[in-house]
């Protein structure tokens, strides 16, 4: 298909230098050994450069979470039944899930959008119903979604970002989605040119065998859409998820509105890297939250040349690996604000 | 030296394993797929081992500082003058340090302990003043410290826990002493038996020369006191510091009161190690919190095959790196407590 124009709601600027030997200056002054903050001097350094001013902030969190099915659960891809999606979003409306857990504990907002789930829901202030359709195609067949779907879940992502993370300094994302992972992989083989038996990985805990299968699947719908990295919102039609394309639309909508992204593990990286293609200064606003145990994600952020803030082994989803970074970008908030320089603490300097 | 006898109150026991299939029951009936917490499910395991409970804390944290000088320093070990001990803990006592805003922003308590500034200090709520000498002994010429004075450090730390620690499920150690990298390389390198120059870095910011030159001075104070792993305290009286001897007497004593001891960087593992030669029952509480750039910590961690919980290219010192891990503890505790079983929340499982 000829690539869509993208709406202005969805350009993402550049990052002006224009502060940064200021802002240096002040991490430099700081009383420690030069450069001893390590990684946490980046952070602040990039949070200060986004919101292009010497006083940053990382307090106003928002997290949303993507929920929708999956055609290609038709071809056996995971080893928990499609119902567990909206199961789980039940149990993210109850509060009873880890990222609910997650989000409490480290002060973080959360929101739960149906962007697809195949099961009815019931209504609830935590949950967002903007389902597109009820569950993508099963896209070893056919299109997984329409050109008309796909631009609208763009739309409902930026719109969600609007409406629900409008005060946030920092967008963290996540998703759930029986089956996901394997649209995930099935988006990084086309984009990264890979055979899909390198991005994929036990999703929620395929056996050896489901995953070679996993990537079978992949396999054949590809051989039927040859794609590449020049055609990403294709991809995204073609194979992606209803919640991955709105994870699209959020990520481009947020970077636009000048928020830092807090990319969790392997799904959130695939969204990310079909906005990172349509937009390639997302990558000033972005910080990898960790790496996923999931083998394809760190096939993925090697050939980003990105090593993420954790290495916990975490391959939970549903963003629960970006929350748990959220406190040291607000470590790297603090110390850029409130620790004293040598002059105002009179230390003396090296 | 003989071994001296260690008092009934450092005696740590080896950590039950009567919860252990309750514990691990309890992890894998969440809602998650199985182990896919990682890092954070062990943690989870480890707090509720120690505390010998289903209901395991992480909420009170308390954070000692013990500051102290060091004779070697005459011997031109770093680029920083020693005045900047007391110049820095004054710093503390003022909330300007990197400590102070770690502390505030991940709600941890904090108390500065002064083990041995040379230089005077004013009195303040927050410093606790206990100093067992005004520095120690230039340890190429002499002993660090005396036995007594070793014994007399090694109860004193015991003391800060004991005293502003008590309610604490976890006990967080960090220190400040102008040269103390010195003293804890010559502990490691003794502890080790490598080379100095295997465990000499940059400390807060050496040049290679003065690495070298660390390294050497160093070789010359091993060489008039030949110790190696089987006399711990012999070679923390001969090349520790009155900090370092503390925060020995602080893990030791922390560890036989039942609580999770957070390990920070290089002079945090240097003690560490001391301690866990005398009772090897120690690494049961142990966490090792972060992996600091200073490369004789990658050395140490390596050769007890610890990998710890951040890795954020820190090398500042009093604490940081320990703090900085307290919000995965509590995300550990609290995903253990607080999230739903398969079972609470109707979710089928795989």
């Amino acid at each position: 298909m000829n690539q869509p124009l993208l709406p202005p709601i969805f350009h993402v600027q550049p990052v002006s230098a224009a502060l940064d030997e200021q802002i240096q200056s002040v991490i430099d002054n700081k009383t420690k050994p030069l450069g001893s903050l390590g990684k946490l001097e980046a952070l602040a350094a990039q949070l200060a450069r986004i919101q292009q001013n010497l006083s940053p902030r990382a307090d106003e969190v928002m997290h949303l979470v993507f929920a929708a099915d999956h055609g290609v659960c038709d071809e056996g891809v995971s080893p928990f039944p499609q119902e567990v999606t909206a199961q789980m979003v039940l149990n993210f409306l109850r509060g009873g899930a880890a990222i609910n857990v997650f989000c409490r504990h480290n002060r973080v907002g959360l929101k739960v959008i149906d962007a697809g789930v195949a099961a009815p829901l019931p209504s609830h202030p935590d949950l967002i119903s903007v389902p597109v359709r009820a569950g993508t195609a099963n896209f070893t067949l056919q299109p997984a979604m329409t050109k008309a779907e796909l631009m609208n879940c763009l739309e409902q992502g930026a719109a969600m970002v609007d409406t629900w993370a409008a005060d946030a300094q920092i967008l963290s994302l996540g998703e759930m989605g029986i089956g996901n992972t394997t649209a995930a992989a099935a988006i990084l083989a086309s984009m990264m040119q890979v055979q899909p038996s390198e991005v994929v990985g036990a999703g929620t805990g395929a056996s050896e065998q489901m995953q070679q299968h996993k990537a079978a699947v992949i396999a054949k719908a590809l051989a039927r859409i040859p794609l590449g990295p020049d055609q990403p919102l294709a991809v995204l039609q073609q194979v992606g998820g209803l919640e991955i394309a709105m994870m699209v639309g959020a990520f481009l909508r947020g970077a636009s509105l000048g928020k830092l992204l807090l990319v969790d593990g392997f799904i959130a990286t695939s969204a990310w890297w079909i906005a990172y293609a349509l937009q390639p200064a997302l990558k000033h606003y972005t910080v990898f939250a960790h790496q996923s145990d999931e083998q394809g994600h760190t096939r993925a952020l090697q050939a980003l040349q990105v090593t993420p803030l954790l290495q916990l082994d975490m391959r939970l989803g549903e963003g629960t690996g970006a929350v748990a970074a959220v406190p040291l970008l607000r470590l790297a908030a603090a110390f850029f604000n409130e620790m004293a320089s040598f002059a105002d603490a009179g230390v003396s300097n090296a």
